[in-house]
């Protein structure tokens, strides 16, 4: 059972980065990342989404399906024998292959004794230009539960369900103690620069948002770099900005727009108590009234 | 049938405002500044939660019953009137007798034809050191239903519901265009400047979140100034800062922290229909797993 709540403080860290070419070199860097991590008393890492290239959703190929592996499997083998080595608790990401014709974006939690301790499938996914994620990963089946590690519960969620205070919600409700993000986001370049920055201010704010409602630290990890799409010369400008949240969405540690980086911040479980004895949010949720979210929409008639 | 997604921009204004005194003095200012918002071609004004008097429910005393009145009753007629007279929809706030032994805090909105168009009463209540509030307001029993007006669909919520995405939701789920929250708001004196910035920008930050989640344009207009505890030397520093954000979130126009103010912006309808557009949110939703999203507590056992 967590004691979160009275837990000592910790320190946290994002491992920001750019795509370095194949499943290999990421992992060589993140590798080098981990241990730097660790010898600055880390014990908490989080990957961003997809670390082990560049963001292959760019474009449908089916040939891509290649890089899709099985959950456990090398990913996690490496990564799990570097979290045990190290004594870090590790949130990573991996294109995982269920089945032929069945894959999904799911995160991995690597415990501090390098037992891989659970998995999330990203439960919202995205299709947008320059994001066609409806056609590389099924929706996860899962049902919103934290992860239960030698650091409290972890509400691990990815990406797209960041946009989503329900997805926040599940996770808080059934125990998370923190909320954490590996994710992959960024600019069309041929945006406007004041629509650009709506853009990152609006995924801030989102995310700190799920913090505050739910009084809990939130973790969001992205990569930073431009990758060209392989089939014109758009591509994405990843925007960095990975962050750390306390648990009243005040920014504690954040990245820079435009090279990787590792960003650390200590993290006080108790301040989550604190938070959630003075803004009691959980105690006035007027549940007897909330039925109608399980629909699509409220129609008018 | 509301066609907001094709409507022309338009002009509105939050009247941020100390209490002066009893119901007739600050009705006489807000019919002020209604004036002066209309000759500034405003079309849409919000005025602040409880606005007749001083924010009452720092203490908890039987007589203060006697401030409540029906809706429809004398603020409404009131309002109505000039909401008429000067073609604007105005959202108020009233301490409704709905019964003896029943009252609400409920937002009305008049249409611009001077209509009551409509009523919510505020659903999720608090009670912390200072805001006694679950002594005075039955929980609404309504339905997050959005108040049909001339300018659109209004969401309307009050000051603590704005803590809770579930009401944003269900609110915009039902249609609503805009969403729009009477608060008031503020520190307590006694805490640290820190702790005092941290809740003004997780209040910020939580409601344009709302914005954000739901692409829609948000209004929140707080009270401003001091008022002293009738019990004990402390009382509540209300921080103003009332803001109109855009559909990403963006804050358009933003009040002082100190001093009573009309503060306005321009809202252009389909700033929401573009956001939408490229954040699909709603498309997204996945609603056969949002049931437990009615439970109290997902607990582990």
């Amino acid at each position: 059972m967590s004691s979160f709540s009275t837990m000592a403080p910790f320190k946290a860290a994002l491992v920001q980065e750019q795509a370095l070419g194949d499943a290999e070199a990421n992992l060589a860097r993140i590798e080098e990342r981990l241990r730097e991590a660790a010898g600055q008393g880390v014990r908490l890492v989080v990957l961003q989404e997809l670390h082990n290239g560049p963001y292959f959703c760019q474009v449908e190929d089916p040939g891509l399906f290649d890089l899709a592996e099985p959950v456990p499997g090398p990913t996690t083998e490496r990564l799990g024998g570097l979290a045990g080595e190290l004594g870090l608790v590790v949130v990573a990401s991996v294109f995982e292959r269920r089945a032929s014709g069945l894959h999904h974006n799911t995160a991995v939690v690597l415990d501090s004794d390098g037992r891989l301790a659970g998995t999330y499938r990203k439960s919202h996914i995205p299709d947008d230009p320059g994001y066609h994620e409806k056609f590389y990963f099924t929706p996860g089946d899962g049902d919103f539960r934290p992860i239960e590690t030698s650091l409290g519960r972890l509400g691990v969620l990815v990406c797209w369900d960041q946009w989503f205070p329900e997805a926040a919600r599940l996770m808080s409700l059934a125990g998370a103690e923190l909320l954490i993000y590996p994710t992959a986001i960024g600019y069309d370049p041929e945006d406007e620069a004041e629509e650009q920055a709506r853009q990152l201010e609006a995924w801030r704010t989102i995310q700190r948002a799920h913090a505050v409602s739910n009084g809990l630290p939130v973790l969001s990890c992205n990569r930073v770099g431009h990758e060209p799409s392989p089939r014109n010369g758009g591509g994405i400008s990843f925007w960095g900005h990975s962050f750390i949240a306390g648990p009243q969405g005040e920014i504690l540690a954040e990245g820079p727009a435009d090279e990787a980086a590792l960003v650390t911040a200590e993290i006080d479980p108790r301040r989550s108590e604190q938070v959630r004895r003075i803004w009691p949010f959980f105690r006035d949720r007027r549940i007897e009234t909330y039925g109608e979210l399980s629909r699509r929409w409220r129609d008018q008639s």
